[in-house]
């Protein structure tokens, strides 16, 4: 999506060890009407995938989530890195370790809203090593959903989460692919 | 605003000690659409401002966050509650107590994102104590920028939120404002 990859290109850093800094426009900072746009995109690339609800992880797939949810008109739900005293104590709960946070989060949903039927499309701001959206399809399985679809904003091919998510035999699509970051060169698959 | 409170009266519930669970549609599943409604309504209400950006507090209030900013053309920014390690290490840190998570959390914005010459209006799931917007305030007023309107998709009158912040002088909006909760009786105040 090049409205994505240009603002990569201009306000992006590589900040080494395979980190990307996008604080200005999607991690810290949020600018609504390119996700708004990366929402449509998402939503026209899986709108023939029968999706009933959007699954994402809280802090950065919010945003991307909301937006995406908004344009296919399906509610979103979002994992929770710790369990709220509004939840049951009954959750589903998986571990997933986090590159950019030296450790191991946990993601938990309340089965109150990821049933058996659902139709899950996952959409998250990163695709790297595909440890996160790994985790929410684990949750998905657990609620016996069916993870029809997997979207993120940016993809770092290098990292290999597509070939770990490639069992899962559904479209992945990413808005822009990374595939080398040298010093402060960002280079793209395409 | 009407399609706010009808569906906080048909899936609002009252834990108790004060606590509002509305998970099934703002704080653990979102309705976007309804979340879109609600930004659309803090766009036309803080017309007038002159805001230049929109902050918030992770998590929740970040879908209505950028629902409004999108509506208002402007940058959102979310105080992070850990510092990550994309973000430089001179910050703008506080205290917030937190009532639903029963301790005190930090809110933490980049200087990169919040400057001297901003107008910001902030936008939060709900105004209760006050206590979580006060800790945005100072964070504005940290980086020297000044605070332009309030705006909250769910107010509880009785816990006093309101009067803790009308020294700011500036407007505070809220969506659906509660003045009681018996049992499972949940009464508006307007």
């Amino acid at each position: 999506m090049e409205i994505l990859r240009e603002r990569i290109l201009a306000e992006g850093r590589n900040l080494g060890d395979g980190i990307l800094k996008v604080d200005g426009f999607i991690n810290h900072q949020v600018d609504p009407v390119l996700m708004d746009k990366c929402g449509q995109e998402f939503a026209r690339r899986f709108q023939d995938v029968k999706a009933t609800k959007v699954l994402t992880a809280e802090i950065s797939g919010i945003a991307p989530a909301v937006t995406t949810a908004l344009h296919l008109n399906l509610p979103v739900v979002y994992a929770r890195k710790s369990k709220p005293i509004t939840m049951p104590d009954q959750i589903f709960l998986t571990l997933a370790p986090s590159h950019t946070k030296g450790r191991t989060v946990e993601l938990i949903v309340s089965p109150e809203y990821l049933g058996a039927q659902e139709r899950v499309l996952i959409i998250d701001d990163f695709l790297a090593s595909g440890q996160t959206i790994l985790g929410l399809v684990r949750l998905a399985r657990a609620a016996g959903a069916t993870v029809v679809g997997i979207g993120a904003l940016i993809e770092k091919t290098f990292e290999g989460g597509r070939e770990a998510l490639s069992f899962l035999e559904v479209p992945i699509e990413s808005l822009a692919r990374i595939s080398e970051m040298r010093g402060d060169k960002i280079i793209f698959a395409d």
